[in-house]
């Protein structure tokens, strides 16, 4: 029998942490519900000491979550312990995930503590967690810069304490796959008591080894857990993408021999929902989940690909979720069978009047458009906020017009706290117009970071078009994201849903694992 | 004295091969200059026989390169070869890189060869090839998936032969590190003469592991150089990026031991050049050149930044040349300052005619925009063809509107090989108006397969909006670029310059190595 790798999924967490990627508690909802149908084994849901918001939206996530393991992160202090306890509290399966620092230059520059104080401190934190739950896992903050000795020390000692899962964070993306596998290697060797525990890899993607590391770790290192998120989404250059590291596995399983229990063909919605709720685009040559991913161009390789599909193919785009970009419903589609292609497409409805209202959407939709394809349905779902997101402005309605030779010109109505309001202003486009029309009603302040726009629907400009608007205020990063087949009618939502927000958000600590 | 490691760049040739990345020859150019800037070893410059497009972009770039080596591919057959030593022959430096392929399901399934049969056809091949340089390179198409005692058999005979650089691509992205290493290791030891020859690894993406294969041919294999582009483009999930192998080599130099030629603080100039030609977007988490690769987030981590740099950075951003967004000129800089920040940021004008262009373009834009940043003066240049890309239509002014309620409209008027007209045209949002009244008028016919927009300058809507438009017609796809601060308009110079690329572009063969 083929041993399981374990698949450890932390979008929610690391990967949340990456500068502009941090999301309200119905966005981080709808992934973790998403994460579950692929069947990820478990899902680091946050970091419950590091706000008010990341506690909430643990305990919200193990209250629906009930098919995998939900896990919260917590220093290895009492408090970070109590509070990932408690917010984990209603999960069927739960998982404290507590971790301190053990390298040189973090235990002297960060910690500013001995190894002695270290390794006592780890061991009292797993202790603590044990009460809680008794799946524990154990975390040596830049474990792979760590001295082998006192690592092996330490990883001894929290199993003897009741860790059961150890796992070395290469931190900063330094390694290569021989040397880390290696490491991991001897650690385990070094560890007397290293049979007691599943041992785990968390790599980084600084040098672009992200997943070859992981995986040396694996098939060198013994691991049998692999920590990694959607897209490789993650602080600098992301984690390890869970995509690629499934795919390998199951694509050269004559190597490996390893079971993973993904269900490889929810890996291209949870990848579009992921980059929609972030913003943060996934580039055409990215493996598994970019656009061109399963594209082939022409001449010779097309040829070869007609005489023998193996030739050029070592798996299919079926295997991993993506079809064809179908026509599914238009102008005469009911309400029955847009209820059936929300169901299919695994949105779900929080209310028969959620429903309704989205179905009144899709309506209006299609008196402006012929054919609606799935992504102008995930971007109807995704641009309202159908998790119940603050509404405190919305968008009511817009002109706007611009001329060669003279100042583009958009007067915007829009309402705030449900008062409605109407602004006019001149800006150097229209959609700079725009958003200058709304700032001089709300004077939030907030500074723009990223403006992009994607036609989503290969075909035509008839399309929706989604836009993004990323601002920051006061240290918080929010992305707005507006749909419409107006770019400037969209791109007034998205500024609105960010505002919104900004409203909304709390501020958090971001711990390095 | 360390060992070289030999840099070969397939940007312009398999990275160009990807769906939607063909450039015109002009832009082969400029990323030919770019990338001698970078100090590659080896440019590939394309393949001299899919088409005359192809054939006369490399005997352009093989005029203006001085430093690097310039190659063409070529198939194992004598006119391919004639073609690739007819356009190289203008270069100081030539290679010619010729291929077949040697898996037994590649020999049976597409070329329907014996085994003796491609012997035979490579070694006369590198023969043939020798007549025009002594810088001849063969690849093993599929080389990974060849039987190893007939591929050393084959890479005997063409060293024999004269082949200087013997390449062994992972045609499919099946490998993984340690054993690719392990199968270039026993390939060279099983080839007698292989000392007579540089190896070479050729590695693509699919699961994710390019980077870590191609080092584990270099580390295990004894390969001293790698073929990669920048970014990573390529056809699929694309080839082995550029940026991480030399990131990585230099930044584990302790483990690698290995030179490279590569001048890093051009990396991130070339990525933007290759980006905003090709259309194809960097994600934010990309490794070395992603907007967020050097970015940090707040709480523990910062702490941590601020009390040692090294506690989270392997390698600084100045390193591969980002720099802080700087605000270089305004509207009261004159026309010299203008001309030391295009030769600061590396940007060549062919003429004193086009630096005055591009200098009266700059003002118009700072009549409209306070701050000038470097990526706005890319944008200038990038949209505009400085190159001389045929300018057979023309935009020259705008009126739009859009309203609640009612149908947006598009007044467009273009010039059409020097001749003036005025097209109007209703649409579900202005962009689509405005792609309506150009197409009521060119009836071009062309399908519209991407369409996106980057607020290219952080910070505020004021800035350049970059509009890409991808259309395809008859089998060839085009991308054009468009900037203005003026979204529609922005989209309207964007699907003109497709247009002009639609008139000029011709089609070609794609080979897999």
């Amino acid at each position: 029998m083929s041993d399981r790798l374990i698949i450890f999924d932390t979008t929610l967490r690391d990967g949340e942490q990456s500068p502009g990627a941090s999301m309200t508690r119905e966005e981080k909802i709808r992934i973790a519900k998403q994460l579950e149908k692929l069947k990820v084994d478990v899902i680091e849901a946050g970091f419950a000491a590091s706000s008010n918001g990341d506690f909430e939206a643990i305990k919200s996530i193990a209250s629906v979550i009930k098919e995998s393991t939900v896990c919260s992160l917590a220093r290895a202090n009492d408090k970070d312990i109590m509070r990932a306890g408690d917010a984990l509290a209603p999960a069927e399966r739960r998982r404290i995930h507590t971790f301190i620092a053990t390298s040189p230059l973090h235990m002297e520059v960060k910690l500013r503590m001995t190894p002695d104080q270290v390794l006592e401190q780890a061991v009292k934190a797993v202790k603590l967690a044990l009460q809680y739950t008794d799946d524990v896992e154990f975390s040596a903050e830049d474990g792979y810069r760590s001295e082998l000795p006192f690592l092996a020390k330490v990883c001894e000692a929290v199993i003897k304490a009741g860790a059961k899962t150890i796992n070395i964070p290469d931190t900063v993306g330094y390694a290569v796959p021989s040397l880390y596998g290696e490491f991991m290697r001897d650690l385990r060797t070094m560890t007397s008591n290293s049979d007691k525990a599943v041992w785990s890899v968390h790599c980084h993607n600084d040098l672009g080894m992200a997943v070859a590391n992981s995986l040396a770790g694996v098939a060198i290192g013994g691991a049998r857990q692999v920590e990694c998120t959607i897209n490789g989404l993650g602080e600098r250059a992301g984690n390890c993408s869970l995509e690629e590291i499934v795919m390998a596995v199951k694509t050269r399983r004559d190597f490996f021999d390893l079971d993973v229990g993904i269900d490889t063909t929810q890996i291209v919605s949870a990848s579009r929902l992921v980059s929609n709720i972030t913003g943060f685009v996934v580039q055409p040559n990215k493996a598994i989940v970019g656009a061109n991913a399963f594209a082939h161009a022409s001449g010779i390789h097309q040829d070869g690909v007609l005489k023998a599909r193996q030739t050029y193919e070592i798996m299919t785009a079926e295997d991993v979720g993506w079809s064809a970009n179908k026509i599914v419903l238009g102008k005469l589609s009911g309400r029955n069978a847009f209820k059936q292609r929300l169901e299919a497409l695994g949105i779900e409805m929080d209310s028969e009047q959620a429903l309704n209202d989205t179905f009144q959407r899709f309506k209006d939709l299609a008196d402006r458009k012929a054919e609606i394809f799935d992504e102008d349905i995930h971007a109807l779902v995704s641009g309202d906020g159908t998790g119940g997101e603050s509404e405190f402005y919305r968008y009511v309605s817009l002109v706007q017009h611009s001329e060669t030779g003279e100042r583009p010109k958009a007067r915007v109505v829009f309402s705030v706290d449900s008062r409605e309001v109407v602004s006019e202003s001149e800006g150097n486009g229209p959609v700079d117009a725009t958003v200058k029309a709304i700032e001089a009603e709300v004077r939030s302040g907030a500074e723009l970071l990223l403006f992009s726009v994607n036609g989503i629907t290969s075909g035509t400009t008839e399309s929706q078009g989604e836009v993004t608007m990323r601002l920051q205020k006061g240290g918080r990063i929010v992305n707005g994201v507006g749909a419409d087949p107006d770019i400037v009618v969209a791109s007034a939502k998205a500024y609105l849903s960010a505002l919104n927000k900004l409203q909304s958000k709390h501020e958090k600590l971001n711990p390095q694992v």
